[in-house]
């Protein structure tokens, strides 16, 4: 018996592998698109489940789809929203067509299986036909972008829970590191006392603001254009489908997908998805910012701030015992980059749509997609692999304020300028602290100084020890 | 009299123009950053004007400030406001300093005009110190993020009612193309009918969601840290005084200012700027989209699709009598261009962000601002001199349609796929319309195809002519 | 027989699968860096091959690897460059720690083989160790950019072979079409005639720059800092082993690599890389036009330009029957996009570099192998799938001359730029051939419009039948 | 007497300011294009000089232009050239139409100069007409690139010539630098020693491969597509003129223009700009980083790294007294960004190319000399108020290294990894220099350790004490 089995199309015939669910408009797409050697993503695939089983069954509800036929559709959809079958889908990410590939894939693999199920042989397109049933009432200009949007949204509803609970240890982090008193920076340069927790407390809001952005962002992708066929007319496209479609896949799916009010706009624009990809950078930014700061809190140990210790994760290096490196800031700013390169890509391919259409769609999902995945993957091991695990260096932190001359902003009020710039000076010169030289100058009491230096007090709005200046 | 005078900070003295409003500091950033040679953005001058001026009266109310001083920086900042000496802001767009230079040059030039209403000589500084009273408990880093922000809403609602008025020159586009039959194309090839009145309502839809978007994410810049001080821990200032100049901020500029929740997170943090410009990002990609499609429609007059008409507006060439070109659309490509170039930019400066602050600012506003101001100008001239002076070439996009095979999707549900497949491939073959085709061959009669094929039945949702299957 | 092994490092110990080459170094990583689930590109890893190869015998040369592990070394690391045991290279692409993941799993990977082949155990360390042998006298710092070179030369080489046969087929088309005249357009307006083959050759010229583009810009790849050791000061790193790591690897690959002058400055800058994505970035740039350029020559067919066919390669429509889209196009506008958001990327991590070392290496170089090989991946098909089976519809293109007004230009120094502009106008009006109305009102003859309209005459320098004015 | 006068076109008649040099086309682009308020480029201007005056002697020579009218056009020309009539330039820096508006803002004013030469009245364009007499033989699209060619050049060369002294002043430091020895830092974290003058030294040759790269880059441009009117064909251009007009280009610039070889190419083609902005984008990259590297090294100064001073340029904080900021680096850096971001819009702009023509130069040029300029102007600066000034700190950075564990590496060699190891954990643990230990442990002697830890020892290639090992 022989190993393929030949398929024909308008364009001619093609031997496929016996045991492939795909069909020749899928081995055309391989022959064509030999480009990244990436498979669609899971995601993907899946999302093609949920559509296909949709359609087929209001297909079957408005009369025009035999039910015997919508059935074997549905299960082999749902082994397909299971995971299974998942090695037939194999054109390549990027590819001509606008998704086309993509659809005929989910079309022929889903007929070769529904024709198993219903006793036939892979091939026999009479039982049940990729395009004719599979695709009933359909076009890849409406499933594909469908398809996008529900697993742009599963992904993202994984990649904000990660965030979510990223938000939360930093919270813990904050309130963990409440009274650590450290040396505020601006420019790299000295400036006035902060407290660790506050820092920890800014990367916690402007990450919450990511979560809100992201959230708010995915809200578009509940509108589908299911039905709008090959330009958003509906041409073909009988309006009970339409709406039936929708409430199949929300049903499915537990996403409130509705169709979206205007099928023509709906398939041409891609502004959802560059809403999204934009807001990912946005985090993708603030992400990075924050690797940033703690890859030089943690700098040193022994010739850096080394105000923080980052946990190790693994040797930094081959030649230098004991070394340890930031690797999960750095992986961070890695995925951080990646996102933004994304972003353009992402950019360039919704700036290319013409007229009816935006053909690009398959590169511009590949990378949406993979910024949805990396920064999920992201969020994960830099919670629990990184920040769960910073510890502070109290003293270290403590001695350098107790050292820098910053501290004078908070004495000059009760000394005046002149005064303050004084001791300033001095205090650079002989590299002695302030406190020190406050005290042997008989400027302020040590108790004094005690109540103005207080952590808490220079590190909250107000003039620190306030009080004394009205005895 | 000598036409200069002398002026000195704590690095040295330096020769001021004896006419110049402002002082030391701006005249070492003068010599410092000769770098774009573009000033300051007038509405950034104007935003600086409310600043101070809030400023000084919440220092006066709390009693901190001299009340004929505060009186006198409310008085100048009244005159900037108004766009009075301008020319006096200097500084160079482009600056290291995290702006520094645009405060100190607010700070001298309120100082020095100050001093002149009191009756004083500039540079009298005695009388009125830019230091010590203009920026009274106040930092660059706070009052140059404020006044951004005030700027930002400022040209954000300009653009947001220019955007507007594009959007209702559209939707009249809309109505008034409403009958135009058209063919639709995907891939740039023939697809099917679509109405022109669809494409500019998709068109008015998209740009409708991104007017939305605009008006979102500007939201967030409501949101001022005035009184954050240094490093947002707000080190010196008095919370009364920071309740105080967002109240007066709100009062002057009618935009609901409010004191962020937390000054440590709203000073170092810059995705509201990112936010902001990914909407402008996203508002960019579209409208050159549509750009590139009235474009594409209007290509020819002969040898191209010249489906519509733009409105000339000059000459397009020197060498070729009558040719005219789409220059309003080349020039909202162009700014699209530039703002996507812009978000670049913004990313870039936003991710630079170290610690307490980010010191990228003043490229990151100057990218912002730009972005703001050219999309407003542009939004005014492609309504005005371009939308709403296109017209239709009704037959020539009629001709198209019944020249094309695409028009036998709607005849499909009627003779069954295969007779139709027949008629298509004879309709390419001897470039003779399908409908003429159909009679010929007896297939459907004239009466039949009229309403089959009409306008209305082929561009909405459902089957064309669905009554005549049941007849 | 229990099918994992238990390994130990400073920080504690991790069960190893029992079949794996890979050790606890690399299980870390896995644990740590679960990010893209993509594994190294496959040239990376022969290209850790070609390191560890070279160096393992330079060590034996200056005598301070033992011989027989030195061997064992080489052969192992043979098979990697033979593609063997690709498997075990499983550390993700994007990782922290500046590529020491990869360069341990190499290590790990070939230190096991060599334990095997020695009849050794894999995970007897004693026998060959990853770090003491496999890494001796180098670092990460070295191993990986090497490897990075090797890599990106070995796919540089691809590209560049696709790309001359791409421009080869171009400069066929550019023959064969070069008597195929056609309007020339500009702003997507009519202009003046221009032969076909004088367009093709433009694409020709475009891309036989970016080939001579890429080729050079490779060039700097040659030198490697093998010998740096942690921060290019070569501490530890004998002067024999440096001169003759590079003599190997030269003699290896068959590519000229010869030692960095400064290996300070060649381990902390990666401009190398960002020069050659440059090269690749205007590669994509130039091929992306040409794409679009024959995709609006081909559209239609019948309600578009319809200059040219491009070569059917899959159905485009599962809706609309006998639509084929220009997909081989669109793929190459895609990998065009995807190449510059990669550059965008690279260009990201190549700033981030800090001090000694760019830690971002492991996000750029995966960007940077992905730009190359899907360029060369792109090359190939858009050759052979599309450029080579161009066919051009001469007629159309003709009759568009013939019905331009453009060609009026031509006229112009015959009749003077008054009739010229009369005849223009009567033939815009009417739609009527200007050749039709030059003979009809007797402004010129048949024959003399036959000389003034060639084909040959209108398309090259100077006036169209230039002799007709001498007569 | 009026203080307008009229003008006309084929679209109507236009109301000029009497003054104006430029005419009716110049005061359409005023109308059409009110986009960013940036005048074009003062070398733009200058370049279109040197063109419409090359352009008249040409045309004069081959016989086609009054001898008289060629003239005045040369000498009317010469005055722009020299920077006079700079305010009558007027159009917009984006604009649409491919830089008809430039080229016609350039003819208009010629003209009406060139009539006032012979003796006429502005608006007088029968005696010298814009388009006739000062455009002959030229079209916006040989015109625009070719003074964009010239702009570019020159700008170029001033680019260069202040990178060279940059890379002059960076070398001064090498050698200054050159026994300083400082920790050498990988992923921040303390990693073997280096002398301060080899990290200058890296800084230098980067540079001076950025330098090599802009010089080669710019190299394409010396070939220019004057003669190629419309398309590129040379329509009604005699060859004469165009070899004549390359050749006094050369002559007046003395920059070595010819005709390109293709003038198809030459016409459609942007990819000789995207090579100079590539290489402009690398630099900036480049820069960013040592711009990076010195805000490190000269953080603190009592809580960070503190290896370096940078020169003090202005007031830091108008609330901490003393503060100063790395204001020359900042600069530096948002330089960079707006390089890299001005890069990503001319790669937009290139890529819209379509057909015969790339109808987005203005926004490509405006960005790309933008670029040119700001690089300059940033090198300037940068070298003289930064890189010259910058001083060591020699004791800190040397007790850096001695208070380092880092230096464990030189003395691995001498006692063996074991023994290496365990002094390393004493060291951290005890945060004693790891010379006093071995010398307590009677591990090695002062004089050895001397030998040893010698800073040339230890930062070149090879065994530091290597001679002691064979003793």
């Amino acid at each position: 018996m022989s190993n393929v089995r030949i398929e024909r199309d308008l364009m001619g015939e093609k031997e496929i592998p016996q045991d492939a669910y795909y069909g020749i408009q899928t081995a055309r797409a391989i022959e064509n698109f030999p480009i990244t050697g990436y498979p669609p993503h899971r995601e993907l695939i899946r999302a093609f489940g949920f559509v296909k089983k949709a359609a087929a069954m209001a297909n079957r509800d408005v009369g025009v789809l035999n039910k015997k036929i919508a059935d074997a559709i549905v299960q082999a959809s749902d082994e397909i929203i299971e995971g299974k079958l998942i090695e037939h889908f194999v054109v390549d990410s990027i590819q001509g067509g606008a998704g086309t590939s993509f659809n005929m894939n989910a079309n022929e693999v889903i007929a070769n299986r529904a024709i198993e199920l219903l006793g036939g042989k892979k091939g026999d397109y009479m039982t049940v036909s990729p395009n004719t049933h599979v695709n009933m009432a359909q076009s890849t200009n409406d499933t594909f972008p469908t398809a996008i949007h529900i697993a742009c949204l599963h992904l993202a509803s994984g990649l904000t829970s990660s965030l979510h609970e990223l938000i939360t240890a930093l919270e813990k982090k904050e309130k963990e590191f409440d009274q650590i008193i450290k040396m505020g920076r601006t420019h790299l340069q000295d400036a006035v006392p902060i407290r660790l927790g506050q820092e920890f407390g800014a990367y916690k809001r402007v990450l919450s603001r990511d979560l809100k952005r992201i959230k708010n962002s995915v809200c578009h992708l509940y509108e589908i254009n299911m039905g709008a066929t090959a330009v958003g007319t509906g041409l073909n496209a009988v309006p009970e489908y339409i709406t039936l479609v929708a409430k199949y896949l929300a049903e499915h799916t537990g996403m409130p997908f509705k169709s979206a009010e205007d099928l023509v706009d709906a398939t041409q624009n891609t502004d959802a998805y560059t809403e999204l990809s934009s807001s990912l950078k946005i985090l993708a930014i603030n992400i990075s910012k924050i690797a940033n700061d703690l890859r030089l809190m943690s700098s040193g140990p022994l010739t850096g701030i080394n105000e923080i210790n980052l946990p190790p994760r693994q040797a930094g290096s081959s030649i230098m015992p004991g070394k340890v490196n930031p690797v999960m800031c750095e992986v961070i700013n890695q995925i951080s980059f990646q996102v933004i390169g994304n972003d353009h890509t992402i950019s360039l391919a919704s700036e290319a749509g013409q007229l009816e259409l935006n053909v690009m769609e398959p590169v511009l999902v590949f990378n949406l997609l993979q910024s949805l995945s990396i920064l999920q993957n992201g969020m994960k091991v830099f919670k629990e692999y990184c920040i769960e695990g910073i510890t502070a260096n109290r003293e270290r932190c403590l001695d350098m304020v107790e050292g820098s001359v910053g501290i004078i902003t908070a004495i000059n009020p009760h000394v005046g300028y002149e005064v303050a710039a004084r001791i300033a000076k001095e205090a650079i010169q002989t590299k002695r602290p302030v406190r020190e030289i406050c005290i042997e100058r008989g400027i302020l009491s040590e108790e004094e100084l005690k109540v103005i230096l207080d952590p808490n007090e220079m590190t909250v709005p107000g003039i620190a020890g306030a009080d004394l200046l009205f005895e």
